[in-house]
């Protein structure tokens, strides 16, 4: 039912009912064994897989209707499901079976004088908000790891992907059912009113956490007014600093690679700082790889003495994440101006020093306060599957929970678990 | 200076000032040796020792102005500073000291197929807040806390206690002082105007986590205005559930402890729970115990059956905490009514169950979604003491971050740390 045309609907009670489904739900699912939840996942695969054709048909719709809205042709990609995209879907489903479960292990269990024993059991959270623009991929990949975890999944998609995210979403159902769980645990907000993600994130007895996938805009908006903690980043603005110890045998490579080996991603470097003992060999180096490669160069002053090519950095520069071929360099006097630099502009994302000086190594691992701090290697590293997570629901530069790329431990929680033999306080 | 006199004084500016003093002193503290730390925290216990006058005149005045406000005596007794109690301070700031350094630990290192090896490193959260009420003690235990765990932080005690505050907080700023770090990084909110709170709770750029102490008035007023996380709980509305499996002689004693061990503590039972098969049984034994202590009961219908000296049950009485020799008893039909009972009344805070079934122990653990879930054992043991954290800032029953009684480490984080030489990504 897509209920965008209805009069007098209220939203914010249906977002509510389809939420409080979804809690009641999470409890059985909560208790599922591992095999069960694997085997739903394997069965959803099956069943996306089977149901090929239907799901590029409802796709077919979304992509007319957008058509008819003149949406833009990169948002028509993105909503587009080929063979092959829906292959892939297939694919992470079972790798999401195949990965370990991160639900029901007690660790750290100590003995107390008192003749307790404490330990922490590791549980799924309850129930995960997913809200997300275009890609319809989502619904199937992060709906996916929600139920690994063994936590009950309220999505919301783009309203312009409404029918293909509802064929994926049968068959994620249709998988949970096949092991006798209910399929109130994938709840898809089956309306296209805008106001529904407001009402979504005041929900905080309902869902436990928020995970926006999405740009900039619609995580700000979720931010806002999100009454439920958010798993999130905001912009990307990482940073390579060069120290005036670095080999520049790894220096060259990081940079360029940290700037061009993608463009359009969070953990892409949008400004190199250089220090300034090392400036002319830097960047007499890295500067006609860049151009070569297309890459718009905004210098500081002293960069662009060395090369006038280079477009003047504004301050606003510095704050920017270009998601895009745009690099702007700075030199600094070393590394006390690079932490400075970093901390005032940086987005506490991803930031790299390239140093042969374990100290300034260390220094740098210490006092920069990002989500990943990185020694001779190239931000782009910063990622999930790069850092052995085996998955990744998002990337968080939260202070509390999770920082960094976040897997499926990031869907789950700690509690203390207290063994006695009848022992009493005295 | 108290400003609570100032006409036009903007409150906000104010606030926010001090914790901007807070946020960028706090770097300096964050790279601070364990033994810098230390240091700081024995030079404050020795200075409010040898101020321990000084520190009791402050403290008379406040007694002085509360009692001229007609403060009732219970708020009186927690505001009153005695020697012992000042002690008892100095003693917490020598055992703070002896803790281990919860930051600069790397773990979990792994060496990924890339070549780039990727552990976390704990490092300080930034900045803590602590927002309290009467009791002066909480400026010394809780901003020792802070500092040996590389934090700083922006205290805000009650405004009756005001003078006794500034006192212990000069004592710590002198601690601070004598290792060469700025005093900046321990900062007293020296307005008595209460909107100080909700100016101070939406600074989400300057502090990274709000910790109250204090009654549930002032909890539910930060919770509903923060921007910030809070580590907290509102409510202690714990359970034994004693299983028709349980052995008797564990029953008896956990139900008498968890009620009347002490009664005005968040983590003794308000409700006892039993199964119906073993209810005669118990009942007739705690029973009587309960009533020669004065506790109050509260029973269902069918425990009233048996002992109409118990007052009647309302709905409402299943919700309460009450913090005080009353005690409401519901016989269920079994694990499955209890585990029912408890998400539906309880607080998430702590839960015990008395059985000698493996099983229903299993399930009790699993299934009972609270931040200390107990086997055989008295909810008392919730406390950061009794579980081995060496010290308490708090109890959380948020699901993000940390659940349970909260140590030094709730006021860490974790980030990646990346090593490559040289490594880029393919």
């Amino acid at each position: 039912m897509n209920t965008q045309v209805q009069q007098g609907f209220d939203v914010g009670a249906h977002v509510a009912k389809l939420a409080s489904a979804a809690r009641s739900a999470s409890h059985a699912l909560a208790r599922s064994s591992t095999d069960q939840r694997n085997q739903a996942l394997l069965t959803a695969a099956n069943s996306i897989e089977s149901d090929t054709v239907a799901i590029k048909k409802a796709n077919q719709i979304d992509l007319q209707l957008s058509r008819g809205k003149n949406l833009d042709d990169a948002m028509l990609d993105r909503l587009e499901l080929t063979d092959s995209r829906i292959a892939l879907m297939v694919e992470a489903l079972r790798q999401t079976a195949e990965l370990p479960d991160p639900v029901g292990e007690i660790s750290g269990i100590v003995q107390r004088p008192s003749g307790i024993r404490v330990g922490r059991m590791r549980v799924p959270l309850g129930v995960i908000g997913i809200i997300y623009e275009s890609r319809p991929n989502v619904t199937a990949d992060a709906g996916g790891l929600c139920l690994k975890s063994g936590n009950a999944v309220v999505l919301r998609g783009g309203s312009e992907a409404f029918n293909s995210n509802r064929a994926i979403v049968a068959c994620l159902q249709s998988g949970i059912e096949s092991v006798g769980l209910s399929s109130d645990v994938v709840q898809y907000i089956d309306t296209t009113d805008r106001s529904a993600i407001d009402e979504m994130v005041v929900l905080e007895k309902l869902i436990d956490v928020i995970v926006p996938r999405g740009g900039k805009g619609l995580i700000e908006r979720i931010a806002s007014h999100s009454k439920i903690p958010v798993i999130k980043h905001l912009h990307g603005v990482c940073h390579v600093y060069v120290d005036d110890t670095a080999d520049m045998e790894k220096a060259i490579p990081i940079v360029i690679n940290a700037k061009t080996n993608r463009y359009g991603v969070c953990n892409a470097i949008e400004t190199l700082l250089v220090a300034e003992s090392v400036s002319d060999d830097v960047l007499s180096r890295v500067v006609p790889m860049l151009i070569e490669k297309g890459v718009e160069l905004r210098g500081c002053e002293t960069s662009r003495r060395m090369f006038p090519e280079m477009l003047a950095a504004k301050e606003s520069d510095w704050y920017e994440e270009y998601l895009a071929p745009i690099l702007s360099v700075r030199v600094v006097s070393g590394l006390d101006q690079a932490i400075e630099h970093i901390r005032k502009y940086g987005s506490e994302h991803t930031d790299s020093i390239v140093t042969e000086s374990i100290n300034r190594a260390q220094r740098f691992l210490r006092e920069v306060d990002s989500s990943s701090v990185m020694v001779n290697a190239s931000t782009r590293f910063a990622d999930g599957f790069e850092y052995g997570l085996g998955a990744e629901i998002g990337i968080s530069t939260n202070k509390l929970h999770a920082r960094g790329p976040v897997g499926l431990e990031g869907l789950t929680m700690q509690k203390f678990v207290v063994y006695g033999d009848g022992t009493i306080r005295e």
